[in-house]
């Protein structure tokens, strides 16, 4: 229900409404299906409010290409030709990230990781996005990849009013800490428990 | 994953590639954010696998217009004009379905319901969309507004590949029996609970 009286009023200074415009960290982690579908979801509601999106995937075959690329890419190309919406970046680790010069790392995980983190860190100096979804991005801090308290001292002490959705299982508990609004997702029932492979518009 | 092996190979006679496409009914239940949002982003891979997608939301209020609707009502107006994706229906509940004519019917809200349930059982009988997304329909299962064993005898014995998604809290055990994939929503921290409302472009 989207307009639910909160449990507890706060004493914290601020009024209703600045508390209700505070910039969000959000973590959808958890083994279940839904993590960066609902990510994405936030991504059509976000472009409807006109917000500058940026989509990070910490995923390692740049081969892969989920629908809410596509979509959001045809929405980016929508707000371009007729003002609608907002503006979309989607940014892919694969085989070295668009922005940077060194491809063929491709077998070098760890720095496409924590290559990708520093361009995201540069980014939210720059308030350049107003909600970043940085997919999968568990992983890079569950090993190692980036350094997981510089991580969330950053993401806590970002400027403005930058919404950050991170995805993936084995959320680190400081992240979680950090965060706003952790939403676990569970496998109650999934077809390839009953020997069901995944299948085109339904798991990408 | 997208790829992953299934954990069991099943005597049913099928092989892979029929199972692999076998029409699937999804439940999201469970307490936490990301329901509707991870079903509406089903709903965006649907439309770039040029799905007919319907759909209704079993919600009280027409006033009620999520991001995701002026979203996928663009993506409708893509495909008409494009060719690209799919064809998008969005019917809401709210004071009377678009395809009725009984206006004014806002207060009976069980007998709305009703009828919404009942053009959906028409359009799986005429095979009508590729996939469904019945927002909110666990509470009229609950309140006894549909009957339970009628509705999931009706989506057990769909014809043709019709994908059906069922959001809300409190699923019925018998929606869940008969399920492919149930995920449950589970909350960790939410910012309500902390004293801050919902905000425009993240909670709508």
């Amino acid at each position: 229900m989207p307009k639910g009286q909160p449990l507890v009023v706060p004493d914290d200074g601020l009024t209703t409404r600045q508390r209700r415009n505070r910039p969000l960290l959000m973590v959808h982690t958890g083994p279940g299906k839904g993590k960066s579908t609902a990510a994405f979801g936030l991504g059509m509601r976000a472009w409807n409010q006109g917000w500058r999106i940026g989509v990070f995937q910490f995923v390692k075959s740049a081969k892969w290409r989920v629908g809410e690329q596509s979509v959001l890419e045809t929405l980016d190309e929508v707000h371009r030709t007729t003002g609608q919406g907002g503006p979309v970046e989607w940014h892919k680790m694969g085989s070295g990230w668009s922005w940077s010069r060194k491809q063929g790392s491709e077998d070098d995980h760890a720095a496409a990781a924590a290559e990708g983190w520093a361009e995201i860190s540069r980014r939210l100096a720059r308030e350049e996005h107003d909600l970043y979804i940085l997919d999968e991005f568990t992983y890079p801090m569950k090993w190692g990849w980036v350094d997981v308290d510089e991580v969330v001292a950053t993401l806590r002490d970002r400027p403005g009013r930058q919404h950050v959705v991170i995805t993936g299982r084995d959320a680190d508990p400081r992240l979680i800490e950090a965060a706003d609004l952790v939403t676990e997702m569970t496998k109650i029932k999934h077809p390839m428990d009953v020997g069901q492979k995944g299948q085109r518009g339904i798991e990408w």
